[in-house]
């Protein structure tokens, strides 16, 4: 079966791309940007199982007549556009038009091409600002408040792809993701806000001081690597009836951030980082300012049998090996 | 002042565009379809105050030029799609282009004319599938679970309307509103779904026979003059800070169909209705199959005063009148 990744040459989608390789599928990487060199590098021995084509989410017909070639079978769609504050502002519709009308117009292609299964890649963001960190967020019954315009334009989405889905009768399933950290984090241009991992990696590599909050902002992180397993489990998978998901690592990773730091002085001798003392600007931040609730995720677990393989020190040892073997693209 | 009317030609439209020119306002009515007729000849007196423009909500040059021209000063955004499940499966782009795209152009056009203030017309739908007409939906606390095109995408401009409104400093106010029937409801080509309020006058106008449903669904039924009401209150007053009011009588309409049954066939003699028989079809319909919940309205009367004048006896009275002056309007 050949599988096609929407936003494939991103963070989520060059994850998803490397399982869906590893696993033997044929892909198609669909995204307005072409494939960073060294992922067409780590790809390499799979080229034939690779295509790349670059288009619009919105362009109906490119994506038509690409399922149709490629004899699509399965969706995974992951392209969005991430956005900031600064981007809600300057440019609000372009940021829906992806997010929502792009959604339209690829489960208009899935329709028109027969696939059998469409998986959308939504968002924990679509609860807002949950606060708590006691609270543990269901899927069942947790209520859904988006605040920005990236959450509300993914929880749009999802809800439309659901509606669609039953509408056309595909099978549609979605997964609402936590805090991604790993591999293959970069700015895309369309992702605003890198996450703290990333940050303070970038000044590692250039040899630089990292200056981080004094408190942790509590988020429901998963490794990249995580994600793309559960979501190549879901594309592939002949399960259905389930509309939705979390995808999390269901593990408290509060305290890690140091831990990483610490590896990254270890790895990097010109690297230096410290605690920011009392109103000590910094310079790396988590983002969100407020701690977010975790997600349950008993369901995937006893829906799919995902199993979550990385706690924080597995995740950041690997991801330290993996900056190793990528030092060029984080030098960019 | 002059008020922006969006979707001032349709249904909501054309009742606050009486509601603000009898409190003396001067308006601006866009929509993409002409003012009715019998529209027009009602707000004839006030012609000088009553301009139409028609065009594309879409349209963002359209929109920043009309309020510059106008010198706009507050908007109520009333246009959209008001789509059945059919229209959902042969066109969802367009409903969520107009719906969510549509609420980004006029907010665009709202910030470049430096509105005071923004008044979105949202929905109950927000609220999805409450079923239990023993809870009472309030907006602080109840959870939005949109689950149709119609209620994801205004749910989705809703949201959207209140964090732009942050981000541009426009004073931005939402209203969800209930089911409402009365007079200028009528098949505008973006509303797919009639109430049966207007379904058996209908019916009646044209002296033909009604067989209604066994079982009277609840909804959270408010005459379309209460809704003028309070969206011309909201529009002209001052008050800010009140991100979302609800918009309903605060009234149990339960059982009060079958009297509108009764005024209809008073008023034509050649009318007949009857209550189905077992299995036996009908030709009016109540368009949701369940109930609804319905809405608290004690923040929108504590907050701006709002009272509503019609309990279901009084708006049928109204409507009756009504009718029997736009005999020709109801027979199109």
């Amino acid at each position: 079966m050949t599988i096609l990744v929407t936003g494939g040459c991103g963070f989520v989608g060059i994850n998803v791309a490397e399982e869906l390789v590893a696993r033997g599928e044929r892909i198609v990487l669909f995204d307005r940007k072409p494939l960073p060199a060294s992922a067409l590098r780590d790809l390499g021995g799979a080229t034939s199982r690779v295509c790349v084509v670059n288009g619009d989410i919105g362009d109906v017909e490119l994506l038509r007549s690409l399922c149709n070639e490629h004899r699509i079978d399965r969706i995974v769609h992951a392209a969005a556009i991430t956005a900031d504050a600064r981007r809600e502002a300057r440019d609000p519709g372009s940021i829906l038009a992806v997010n929502v009308q792009g959604t339209v117009s690829i489960l208009e292609a899935a329709r028109a091409a027969r696939c059998s299964k469409f998986v959308f890649v939504g968002s924990g963001a679509a609860y807002g600002k949950t606060h708590d960190a006691g609270l543990l967020l269901d899927e069942a019954s947790s209520p859904s408040s988006p605040q920005d315009l990236y959450a509300i334009s993914k929880f749009a989405a999802e809800r439309t792809a659901q509606r669609l889905g039953a509408l056309w009768e595909i099978r549609v399933v979605c997964v609402r993701l936590g805090s991604v950290c790993g591999p293959w984090e970069f700015a895309t241009g369309v992702r605003d806000l890198l996450y703290p991992q990333l940050q303070v990696a970038q000044l590692a590599v250039r040899g630089e001081q990292a200056v981080i909050p004094a408190r942790e902002v509590w988020r429901d992180w998963i490794y990249s690597r995580d994600v793309a397993t559960a979501i190549a489990m879901l594309a592939t998978a002949g399960e259905a009836g389930i509309p939705m998901y979390h995808l999390s690592s269901g593990i408290d990773w509060k305290g890690s951030f140091v831990d990483w730091c610490r590896i990254l002085a270890d790895h990097f001798p010109r690297f230096r980082w410290r605690i920011a003392a009392g109103d000590e600007p910094t310079n790396v931040s988590f983002v969100l300012e407020h701690d977010r609730a975790p997600m349950d995720i008993t369901r995937i677990v006893e829906g799919i049998g995902f199993k979550p393989r990385f706690d924080p020190t597995c995740a950041y040892r690997d991801y330290i090996g993996w900056i190793d073997r990528h030092r060029d693209f984080m030098a960019q």
